[in-house]
């Protein structure tokens, strides 16, 4: 048991806090023999970078990907993988606001209960930065997965503001700074995150990830539940508050009719679905479908506007958040949430490869 | 790892299917000298038994537990329980129908394509009989618990009618058939699952399930939140298809100031926070706060109107699902999602003490 | 995490004490498709059973397995098995003699200093009773394993009369009461272990299991290593205080040269051994020769002889165990042990195959 | 799960191979406020450090310690405590005699079956420098167990030479490079040493640690014993063939009445018991006495003699090691096997905390 750690058998462990010397990873349990490259994960940690946008924190991190171990002549060794990626931002700050304040909706309050202790620089070990081992990790559960599965995440809400999804196009996602997949839509988005960054305020988002060519028979009853660990792995990520799976919420006001995924045979003999209400996932299985998810994420509490708070040691005060911090850190979110899925499907692929061979 | 166990240190592994001889779990890590009966296990499994208004399965099963090892002279040992329901109404039944053929929106076929096999009889180990272990175990979680902590649950949405949240009564919840919060709304509820009902028909619903008097600090980073555990939890319920906690997916529509949860000093000295937007999980750390989560289930596929579907030898067909049936099963999941949260909160309160005294 | 369960993915958790209504356990990750039948269960059980010559406790147990989940239509789902032993011969006694006393040598006392209570009657969950479960499981990790793997165990030494090794015939193990692969000296145990038995005394005895048949590849760096868990495997049944691989405790006597297993190409082309120090593991990995390890077993505290003891309410007295009980209990822990070697192989065969395909 | 992680709530994960960039651990689990520093953990990696005498190997490894994450302001966070080591003595070296060709009684062979490649500078993952890293995690899990738990290991044994118990001086152990009880013993292995250094050979040895002061009840039934969760860490390490407890292998050749430690009341009203040979540990539960467990290493493989073996590609050959080795290995394994068992006993002190409050 370790809870910084992720997966049965694709075993992501984490460490690091946003000030220290670096943060890293060790991922156990990969096959060997799979060819992988510091510049195969860079391109997704490039990804979640911040400062690519006026629209994310303005912190620069390079956030230069280390293979440590586990790697020997350009493939895996089947040993454990290290990552480290050393932080280099840690400009000197004055943190006396922070120290001994709590932010309302965020983790200090907690984090102090629980430890009696918190590294109050940065958010510490509750930093978001925490997640770009994450997404080193999601890189090289995408090389155990192979090029068969195809991992692909968008923005679909931002504030109330949800996607057009009749406008749906992948292609668009990377070409604006919000991974939309609907252009109409992300401009609108332009001039709302504008304003709410210009308040020094912040809103929430909705993610949606897909993963197609996955396999039938990924995941397991009864705790086991392919979507069981896809809901655990996305709410494990900072400020997350809801995931569904296929209809989601919605499926509480279908009828068992339309809720059902019709299944008929093509022209090459295999079951298709005539829908896909279940999102890819059946009694906690994958059927072969495309497997569709959606999280909620929150918006982030380093606000501009002041908030009653209290102090470490018991005073009622108010606390102003300023500095650089994302209007929206669902922007982010997205190359997390599709590394959280490929991570959660890797791990699937080798415990059904143990039992089912 | 198994796929039939959850929790770390308040570790259940149920086992057994629908039409074996019987049904089962284990308890691994309950604190020694805690004191537990058959009677007070079987109060919550009496709360999920089928039967009991015309609005759940028409099955009879008195579902009754025996304790059978872990248990000595009425208190609990620190070895583990064992608890085991007999299935009695197992009667002969004919099974041609659903044998060879998949049900649309059901396990069979994942099942099928994962192990090459499936035990047809009535769902076997993807049957919604294996949640009876599960609010077992969640009695025995409440008594780790202890008094301090209360765990309520009620419905919230039927097909499209949600609850009058003005007018929640906790005390209304046990004298629906439906754990209803509103007299007026389930009122309604009767009139449309009777229709749904006498259609050969089935719907979706929403549960919400609270904590009170969690104190503060249980749950872990990063991966160890409380919140994401507790959504795997929920995930692993049968039929659910979305879980979220606190403003939940409404979070994606808030600002930075309408999300955050102030914090004053009550006349106590002890921290007030003036809303519950993060329901009660910040970091994935407990505040004291109600612990509040809401999880939707999908309509159940077992319905009479004949759906598209194939064979297990590859030809297209129909299926009709006739038979004793849940127009709702979000009904009986009330009691099992209370269950899962009292085995969730147990386990971070055995795995709190262990890190933190 | 449970410290009633074995195993990562091929996973036994057993339950039940040696007093109560029933023993178990479940076996979790079995692969689907398997054949498997009690009576193939019940044939290794009844190698253990007690009562089968006078060396072992002349209690009465039929050990009547039977399979309760996870296996259907004769083969095994990939659900989770469930086993159960009822007790039948818990004869009405009086416990008032070991009820405030602790047995020297025994778990009495480490458990009431715990847990704050113990099952008093017949050792509760200490019961070397719970290794039936193991033989259970180990009947069902030989399926997993398959044909290729043989899993063979013999009593090796007793008291300070060891076998003699240049006459060792498996064939011969069977037809004495000991395991014995050495007729001679079975007679001398005859001998030796009737005194002991009427002298209301016990001795301890070195087991030695073998399993050939075992691929190269088997284990894993560092902490996975096979013979680790082989390790962990035989220390923890009852009573074992010692356990080695290969030349094992005289391999600190032997030089580099010695201990170096040379290789050679044989006619067919594979690797060939010239001998096996290593007992079949190097770095924690299979060779592919036979596994061979041995595990000393100490007396049982249950004598005649009075010993000096303390009483629950700490008053210093004497205590003399009348009863049935085994004179030596190494006799009936060589299916034990060549049960435990079969459980860790089938994990390391699951997780094998999981890592490198 | 994971092969390269140790402990379930002390949970130590290393990576590292022996001529990477770098070694390192990952601890999680460590309660929070705890002093911790380098020089405390570099105390004992001083210890175990090659080319302290001619009788280790002298490769130059400064082996210094850095503290990368989980502590702020000195003392612990309850966040992962990341470690790392850089590896300065990687000389440039000529790899073509090793890459080729498979050391007999090395894990060589093993890795490569395996996996399909090894890593073959050095002994890659394989590597005793790995072992470094369980010693600093030894370091923070003595922090865990506190100052009133001592633990302290002795070479006793080297070759066919053991030490002599009635000389026993733990005084003497710092004072010679053998860490041996026993000054004229230690006089003995100089020339056995010296003799087996130069003729490029090497030798097997016995390592004895204690624990004192570890209060009676850590450890668990049945599969959670202390000793197995020991006699697995002592086995992880490399080379190692043998584990025993207390009166070990010995106590195969006692009498019940010679085993049982018989007990009584001191002055203070505690349980004394009048010997000891059961190590400490009963039924898997600490009595409170001292943890005694001895461990064999095996003579390492790396010895100037040609011994016959294969290459990877199936031809017979020779190999001959030339270079920096330990004629024994043994010595280096003291301060390692004091770390395992610093390493389970904390982890053993947190989960009876979790359960037993």
């Amino acid at each position: 048991m370790s809870s910084n750690s992720f997966g049965q058998l694709f075993r992501v462990t984490t460490w690091g806090e946003s000030h220290g010397a670096a943060i890293g990873c060790v991922i156990d349990g990969v096959p060997p023999l799979i060819p992988i490259s510091e510049p195969e994960i860079q391109e997704y940690l490039d990804k979640r970078r911040p400062g690519q946008s006026r629209f994310t924190t303005q912190r620069r991190e390079p956030d230069a990907v280390r293979i440590v171990s586990g790697v020997f002549e350009g493939v895996t060794t089947g040993t454990p993988i290290s990552l480290i990626i050393d932080n280099v931002d840690q400009r000197s700050k004055d943190y006396s606001e922070i120290k001994d304040k709590f932010r309302p909706g965020h983790a200090d309050y907690t984090y102090w209960k629980k430890y009696g202790i918190r590294d109050y620089r940065g958010g510490g070990r509750s930093s978001a930065r925490e997640t770009a081992m994450r997404v080193a990790a999601g890189a090289v559960a995408r090389k155990v997965l192979g090029d068969a599965v195809s991992i692909r995440g968008a923005l679909v809400q931002v504030g109330d503001s949800a996607v057009d999804r009749s406008k749906w196009d992948w292609d668009e996602v990377p070409r604006n700074p919000f991974w939309c997949p609907d252009a109409d839509t992300a401009s609108g988005w332009e001039k709302l995150l504008d304003k709410v960054r210009k308040a020094g305020s912040s809103t929430g988002a909705v993610i949606e990830v897909t993963a197609s060519g996955v396999q039938a028979g990924l995941g397991a009853p009864v705790y086991g539940k392919l979507d069981a660990d896809i809901a655990a792995a996305m709410m494990s990520i900072n400020a997350v508050k809801g995931i569904e799976i296929g209809a989601g919420f919605a499926a509480a006001g279908l009828s068992g009719e339309d809720n059902a995924d019709e299944m008929r045979i093509d022209n090459s003999g295999n079951v298709r679905f005539l829908s896909n209400a279940a999102g890819g996932v059946l009694g906690g299985i994958s059927t072969g479908q495309d497997i569709v998810i959606r999280f909620a994420v929150k918006p982030t509490s380093s606000i501009l506007a002041p908030r009653k708070t209290v102090t470490t040691d018991g005073r009622e005060t108010e606390i102003s958040t300023k500095g650089r911090h994302d209007p929206c850190v669902g922007i982010r979110a997205v190359p997390v949430g599709e590394a959280m899925l490929a991570c959660v499907l890797a791990d699937h692929l080798l415990r059904h490869r143990a039992q089912c061979g």
